[in-house]
């Protein structure tokens, strides 16, 4: 059961934005305008992969505090290389690191959230960094009343002061605040900082294969099939 | 002449809000409602000439970075004790302090920032904690696209890294951001670290009787009259 609470915080990429189609949907227009061949499809699971192992540099210290953006650019010199693309210009190479911040939202994100924020604080509680998370707000029309997360917590999530900063910063205590994500060891971490939790079910984030997070695996205070879902459950 | 530029980041309190007006209105309420006599024109004055030396002591390193609700609540203990209000319950001093939170703009802001969003990124560049500017926000209806400042640069302005760190956080240089505010002092500073500037009047901030900051004392990008001549001013 849900208890009183004034904030939603939300965990952003597979979650709000569906990452892996708008990688592929936007690298393929950049094929054909730059006479590319690259595989989209192998690349934007690739880039993904090298995510949680850049953080986790940061995370255990042997790395300062750099933001997502920095990460994201390093991986994808990386790739580059890896799939045989030489010489690539440094506008290009911004442009393309700039998909992150053009990420696309799943269809039912804008109307639910739309709907929790008559009632709600909603906040992000993202690895992204805020001029990302600030630039995707404007280009998909996400309604976010605060932009928070790692980079004002100079600390990744799993790690508990992304979060905790997060609601010091909403001035609310964390069981007054909600985590919303489509993944379970967010929520876990969460969950056990004392922030409520709903699981939002994205089983095609990682492409029709997916084999992870397919399921709530917690005891949540929601489990819902979308945004849409989750704001019905919440009276909104 | 201004130039090229992708954000603007507002001073909230006397740019934004009518924070006056706000707390006498909300005050002569609770008279009512608490069969109190205060006479709230001159509590709102006092409170605010309190703002500054209270924000001093942190500026000078006399004192650890504590937000604006600490210091504000702190100028109201001493202000009840001036004022002859005694035994005030926690309640109701907390209730009294988070007027900051429900103050109201101006009558030209919420058109003028619909009208400016639609082209650039709204940043707030204030000294008010982040808590209390998204609950003002969501009070008051005002869309801003990131809430920053003071907070999450654990630095008031006028002093640089208040300014520096919205910036960074929104991945921009400062000539890539206008700062608009009603004080000159303000404008001057982010002016010194590269900011465009627009000056926004607001002779009344301070009442019927105020002397200062009537006039752009300054070489400034734009001189307003009020939100919607500063929108008209940028093609908005």
């Amino acid at each position: 059961m849900k208890k009183h609470f004034k904030a939603l915080s939300f965990d952003v990429f597979g979650t709000v934005v569906d990452w892996r189609s708008s990688i592929i949907a936007e690298g393929k227009q950049l094929n054909a305008q730059w006479g590319w061949g690259l595989n989209w499809e192998d690349f934007a699971d690739r880039w993904r992969e090298l995510y949680q192992p850049s953080m986790e540099e940061v995370r255990t210290g042997r790395r300062d505090w750099v933001i997502l953006d920095t990460l994201h650019r390093e991986s994808l010199l990386q790739l580059l290389q890896e799939f045989g693309c030489e010489g690539v210009s440094e506008d290009r190479i911004d442009h393309i690191n700039r998909m992150w911040h053009r990420l696309k939202p799943w269809p039912d994100v804008v109307e639910g959230m739309e709907r929790l924020r008559k009632n709600y604080i909603l906040a992000t509680l993202s690895n992204g960094n805020v001029a990302l998370l600030v630039n995707m707000a404007k280009f998909s029309g996400l309604p976010w009343d605060a932009v928070l997360g790692a980079e004002v917590a100079q600390s990744f999530k799993p790690m508990p002061e992304a979060y905790r900063t997060t609601t010091r910063m909403l001035g609310l205590a964390p069981e007054e605040c909600m985590m919303v994500a489509a993944h379970n060891q967010d929520l876990q971490a969460a969950s056990r900082l004392g922030f409520q939790t709903a699981f939002v079910s994205r089983p095609l984030e990682y492409g029709p294969e997916q084999k992870t997070d397919l399921e709530a695996q917690g005891d949540y205070n929601i489990v819902a099939d979308d945004f849409i879902h989750l704001a019905q459950q919440l009276y909104c």
